[in-house]
């Protein structure tokens, strides 16, 4: 058996998020068949690098496979995609160490969150970002979110504290930029809680508006209540940019 | 009764194009329910510079419409804006003179088709562009296009001709240019025949991958005859730009 490693891009607008739920649509679901489809296999599992949110996007989501297959990576990557419905393609796929594992050998992750700041919400903007019809000073979101580099116990980022062995991570980089109206929340980190991204993003949002100081944000993550951090920001905004190996 | 002049932007994918057609979602019809809310009238009849097709976008159609309230243009974008669907939104109010006529006025109109030149279609474009699967050459596109420039008899990108009085139209600027993998095809004119920058689009799309020769343009042009020029392209890579008056 094979281990292949596949880089996936999808839309997640029409998806109930990654993993499986009986009765409803998921990119692993639709990945998983798509792929059984061309290898012949009964079932095929995939596994991923982070499980994704309903709604949530992904550039460069990236999974491991086992199979028996032995079409080439390049042969592979089209007939998958000729089995994919349109919102979700596999943009790369290589051989892998039999050992690798796209979850737990993730040194680094990057999402991207984008708020577009505009007092008239683009139609088109609709399903790819948080419309709040409000103006943001990106510049105090990026000096507020600088206290978050480090390694810090991020629980009071995690929603339904606590559901991991350990709510301690590393925020490799944090940075918050302007593109005309879009504003971007970028955050890097080895590993992200249960809607950290979100999280943080709506915190920022709240600094952004003006609604609270800067200096809110150290308090917020020395105090580890979720309660005292912003609201989730809505999925639509987020997208997984790339993980690192 | 005041004149009023909108702007207004919206993304196709889920409307049965601009004209109102029972049993059908359009934006025409979510467009004066939304004003008719504002106003309080029965029934307002909105009337639009170019009526888009079925999943066709636009940034910038104007229409005009007639009614009796007085609230100011600023206040009436934001009250409509409130009234309408994600998918559609004014961006513009103003006051314009009693004959003025969106559609009939208009002396320049421009629109942008979309090829997205991808190995790999991309899930986040597939409702905003064509996406062939096949490298198309911009510049011998360009080229192509230039014999369209002037004041031709454009029965052949037309159709079902004849459904106009005239199918002479002026192109005042046609460009295929490109940024990355997206290849657009601009084309600015006093008026559109129906499908005209889809099939001009289907046409140069037949010449960038080079199916037909450059000089093929001219034979169509020349030949007067539908059957002659490319297909119509799909609808999601046309997006009406704007409108001058």
């Amino acid at each position: 058996m094979r281990n292949l490693k596949l880089t996936v891009r999808y839309d997640g607008t029409d998806f109930f998020g990654w993993q499986t739920q009986p009765g409803f649509r998921t990119v692993q679901e639709s990945l998983e068949a798509a792929i059984a489809a061309i290898t012949g296999e009964k079932r095929v599992r995939v596994n991923c690098a982070g499980r994704t949110d309903s709604g949530v996007h992904a550039y460069g989501q990236v999974c491991n496979f086992y199979t028996p297959t032995r079409l080439e990576p390049a042969t592979l990557v089209k007939a998958i995609n000729s089995q994919l419905p349109e919102d979700v393609a596999v943009t790369d796929c290589e051989v892998a160490g039999q050992a690798f594992c796209a979850n737990k050998d993730a040194i680094a992750k990057r999402y991207r969150y984008v708020i577009n700041d505009t007092r008239i919400p683009d139609p088109f903007l609709r399903k790819y970002s948080y419309q709040p019809r409000r103006n943001v000073d990106h510049e105090a979101m990026h000096r507020a979110a600088q206290v978050l580099r480090g390694r810090h116990d991020f629980r009071c980022f995690e929603t339904e504290w606590p559901n991991r062995m350990t709510s301690i991570r590393t925020i490799q980089d944090i940075a918050v930029t302007r593109q005309g109206e879009a504003v971007y929340i970028e955050v890097q980190a080895d590993g992200f809680l249960y809607n950290m991204v979100r999280a943080i993003a709506g915190t920022l949002y709240q600094i952004g508006r003006g609604y609270w100081p800067e200096a809110k944000m150290k308090e917020i993550l020395e105090g580890m209540d979720r309660r005292e951090a912003g609201p989730t920001a809505p999925p639509q905004g987020l997208f997984m940019l790339w993980v690192k190996y």
